[in-house]
């Protein structure tokens, strides 16, 4: 079973194709040129992470998780499966994506956007501190799942392997900037660093923030301390 | 006919108090309370613009817009009327809400989260520079209506009187930043600066922008050149 990314991301091919070029021409490289990673930048749409037994139910006993495209961390993978979400006010959201493999906890991470269609307010929170964050009901194709708390937006956030952290000269809790360029470019500000051995450099934001400067694999961004 | 807005925004009774406050301690005010204005920031939900002939074929013969609430800018409201936009995959955005008065072109503006669930591409443009963009069918309670061209998503703008251009030292054409606080602050780029003796200080950004940082009525904001 592979755990490769179907493809290699546009950042990750300039940094090198940049390394190469830069090399053959016998100049030193720039700043971000020299850093030990690319820095890969991606929009999370809304999506839920869910225990084994959450699944169960949902799905039917004994159900696993199918793989419907891995993402850029290792091991990460977007299900084939997907959920009906029902709001406290009974409003709706079809199709939300899994995300596997299984976790301890539930979670829904939802942009602002989808909170004010569902009509109901969305803490900010850090991934995996969800106590006292507002539920909702899910349903699959093999029943429903109530979650008592879990919905969340979550805080934008960079994967960071502790040698992208040396570079960066930052520590796992500190907070950077991403400067994000083109006709209507912004800065966003409180971007937490995550720092493990088993990560790669990478931002998540959500929709909002993405569709805010209309992100698109060719726009440039920059990690600022 | 008033056209006061039906309620002061908190950023212009925060700018009286704080000149107010500053005058009875007999302390010199800060450099953002000697603005000649407050700084109002408002998002734009999706809306639009139309003309006389477009009203009448949407909502029957000789009907005028009728006024749901004064906007900030004298003179502009939100009208009671809506629409249904049909996009160019059938798909559908009910309850359009109509700015008024009437204008001499028609003008959809949209937030890329609207584009994407429509399904097609929205070019950014300074609202009224539609030349070339994509167009829309519009449904309203008499008729449908087609527009040739005119869905954009608007570049996000500031109205200044000139007395407030000339306190940032800026004018008609040039780009601003904003910097919104909280804690999921950001600053937006490429903020252009519209300049005309009618215009109160008052910054437009989409339901994108204003989602990424959860713009609040009490949210720190600042102009910066």
């Amino acid at each position: 079973m592979a755990t490769a990314p179907q493809s290699l991301p546009r950042a990750v091919v300039e940094h090198l194709v940049r390394q190469v070029v830069y090399e053959r021409l016998g100049r030193s490289l720039p700043r971000t040129a020299t850093a030990p990673n690319p820095l890969v930048v991606n929009v999370s749409a809304r999506h839920c992470h869910l225990t084994p037994q959450a699944v169960e139910a949902l799905f039917g006993q004994g159900h696993q998780l199918q793989v419907h495209k891995w993402l850029y961390q290792d091991g990460q993978f977007a299900a084939k499966e997907t959920l009906t979400l029902i709001g406290p006010r009974s409003r709706v959201i079809s199709n939300l994506r899994i995300l596997g493999p299984c976790r301890n906890l539930n979670q829904v991470e939802l942009a602002y956007t989808d909170s004010i269609s569902l009509g109901f307010d969305l803490p900010l929170r850090i991934s995996g501190n969800i106590q006292g964050t507002p539920g909702c009901m899910l349903m699959g194709p093999a029943g429903f799942f109530e979650m008592n708390e879990g919905v969340i937006r979550a805080l934008r956030h960079v994967h960071m392997h502790p040698d992208d952290a040396a570079f960066y000269g930052v520590k796992a809790g500190d907070a950077m900037k991403l400067k994000i360029g083109g006709p209507c470019g912004l800065t966003l500000d409180q971007l937490l660093c995550r720092v493990d051995p088993s990560f790669k450099l990478e931002v998540h934001i959500d929709t909002d923030e993405g569709n805010a400067c209309n992100l698109q694999p060719d726009t440039p961004c920059e990690l600022i301390k």
